[in-house]
């Protein structure tokens, strides 16, 4: 086990020592999660502050559930009824938070870059409080990339899920990937486990320059990653595809020709996955537009589709950060 | 005590054994709610998710109040800030929450059979996660009728509750029958319990041919449902006075002429209430627009009025579903 | 200790034992706040009901974050999504809370009087719920005002923070007089503790009716209250400097020039503070508009300004009257 972490922002510099740490203490929390009684008064009498500044019923649940479940006090901010319209800057809402006495916040912002920003204040004013990043633009969203490992590494071995397992796989991601947080985190952790990432876009969801970035920041993932114009190439033995969800905004600014144009090219169905290994498994971050990113009958599949499973484990994996974050602070 | 049901969905097939457990749970939840610390560890750990589409304070704060009094935790979805905007069907909603540990969900929807397509998922997938539909559109909304019927029983014989307490009393329910959920469910509650239901509003909010689907859909009741399109005869030896909310857009649609005449009309006064027999009580399920459906000084009136004792009713009967429902789980 | 109050809706009337009694409870609790587990269970299976008719996160969170420590269960009404737009009355909206078993009342209205108006009607029904005012209209914020006077006392004796401490000090508060519910209720405490208060701001927003209303609302106080309508009379030699937060809605109202020239002649600025004693400290109730009522770098001036610990002491203060009105109730 190792974990140093006060903050969890990105998943860029994991280590692989740090991906099996989360995923062996959210299986712990997994376990905990089948008893009738779901709780363990791990952070009791803490806060942990949820302050998302875009809105998300989903991953806000999932987070609120996580901290109530280590019994933590939760607070919830919603930009629509804040300060924020009042003036007041996003630093000074998560100082008045910190002063209140919030041991953990956990932020969500349009704009990329912020939950570290918030973080870096909280670190010069050297209080000790842990910053997760649960969406900040088009740049990470650590969680859910963390939350797709666990599901995928349980698959493989549910008592022992772990990075390596990964090592030599190929998963394909699919869509908009230009424009994907999740997309982003999840080529760090999926390549730092070994697994080659093979992403498939239209050009204008998937620029070269976009893979070249990637690659330039991090030479080690260039053997790994590879990009595709078409659907086929990336889907052909592959053992896991995600898709990605489409904003419907997209096409308005002109990306995309049609919602059915582009589930004819990129849409995952059952017939295309015959192009994949026999044992593939689909996988979504949600909210699904349905018929556009994933056939509706896929989605459903109790066999196929891992999208219920990411959606369990997202709770047992958030446990398993606002833990080990906690942690870090106790020691 | 008798309880089978996983889900509460409708009243109409409802049995006297199951209203009298219902009564006797909620009656022996208020003596808790009596007491200085007014909880019970019954569900702790358990998740109720409260997935209101259609906004109310009212209810959900009481579903809530009632689940945290029995120690359960709870999430709060509203659809203003929801993934619904994002094009994610209900059901997708519904199984997310699901996915993520809900124990059991309370689900308000503009649209009548919503709560149970829910259900009929959760039953298709074999999850035992109980349903409570609290308001469907125009159909049923049986936490009302439910606390509504204990709060009469309540009035009748405060320690022994029971349904058999109607039989052979008029009540009369007043206003908008057409469009009103709450009409729906306490038709089939009181009818069944050996009431007499006089239903009066004008012919716009009371067609003929309302009372002939319901007395056709249930013959049982045809002898104990009267229609009538003027007050005075409802009114008539009257035990209890049930008066509905009137929805002001009602009047935009030309179904009603105004408010000042919809309650010279159909108003309730205490002069009106000479009419009725000398102990009538008043009920409105809330909330009320003061001088439409009822006179102000009537509303505030401590004994006429039950309007405050069907709030606190409330909270006394949603432990008692949730309860039920909850044991339901655990045999 | 000195507590005989159900409720707290205004200083007007303060005593200075009642003061004493609130910063010695507020001191205890401010040790909880320091452990680990930062919890009591004194009001368990209580609940503290939060009425915000208009929005505010952060004092909402404040109040919820008080009253969780307390070990109460919390109810959140927000106007926005609720029966107000249905033509409940505030007076209705508060009962159903009641009735539901809500044991204390934190209340905002954008109306001066709702929160005493509740008050009495919760005192006229006789039923033991104490209502606290979290700021009506331009009228009073007493919890604000109690967390100032905590604050500041705090700063002269932490141990034994108590209002005497404030005899003979002088307290400059500058900004929009006029419309400030906190300015109001400071003007109360700091008077009543025996300190000079000096307002200063353009007579746009200080008219010298203002403070001939104060004064011969009790005469007491007029040889304590100055008005200057320049900045520079009432910083000399002050102890400390509360400037208030600028509604920019003023200045369209033709109240304000522009923001730039306000901050002009009105801004604190450290060079303005050499006017000041030497340890003038500055405090303002947030959300701050950086560089107009406060310069930037002053209101990061971990020395200098107590922005940051009146927001921390706001959760003690809190916990300290929902603690004597709950007491209030016990005995």
């Amino acid at each position: 086990m190792s974990w140093n972490r006060r903050h969890v922002l990105s998943l860029a510099d994991f280590s692989v020592e740090e991906y099996n740490t989360v995923l062996q203490t959210a299986s712990s929390f997994r376990e905990v999660l089948t008893r009738r009684t779901k709780k363990v008064p791990t952070l009791q009498g803490q806060v942990v502050a949820n302050l998302f500044f875009e809105p998300s019923t989903r991953t806000r649940s999932s987070f609120e559930l996580a901290a109530k479940r280590l019994s933590a006090d939760t607070l919830n901010f919603a930009a629509s009824t804040s300060s924020i319209t009042k003036g007041e800057t996003i630093l000074d809402t998560a100082k008045t938070y910190l002063a209140m006495g919030t041991d953990m916040m956990v932020i969500r912002h349009k704009e990329a870059g912020v939950p570290q920003a918030i973080a870096d204040e909280m670190d010069r004013l050297n209080v000790k409080v842990g910053v997760l990043n649960a969406g900040d633009g088009q740049h990470e969203h650590p969680s859910q990339a963390l939350l797709d490992l666990f599901t995928i590494c349980s698959l493989m071995d549910v008592e022992k899920p772990r990075s390596t397992l990964l090592e030599g796989k190929k998963i394909a991601i699919v869509g908009d990937i230009l424009h994907s947080r999740v997309a982003r985190s999840n080529i760090w952790s999926l390549t730092a486990s070994g697994a080659e990432v093979h992403l498939a876009a239209p050009p204008t969801l998937l620029p070269k320059e976009f893979a070249d970035f990637v690659k330039t920041s991090n030479p080690e993932i260039s053997r790994k990653l590879f990009i595709h114009w078409t659907l086929e190439p990336a889907l052909i033995d592959a053992d896991f595809v995600m898709t990605l969800r489409l904003q419907k905004e997209r096409m308005t600014s002109h990306l995309l020709p049609s919602l059915r144009e582009y589930h004819q090219q990129f849409g995952i169905t059952r017939d295309r996955l015959k192009l994949c290994n026999p044992d593939v498994r689909v996988l979504h971050p949600g909210p699904v537009n349905r018929g556009v990113e994933i056939s509706s009958d896929l989605m459903d599949d109790p066999v196929l589709s891992l999208i219920s499973q990411q959606v369990t484990s997202g709770v047992a994996v958030r446990m398993a950060l606002l833990y080990l974050m906690g942690g870090g602070k106790v020691g």
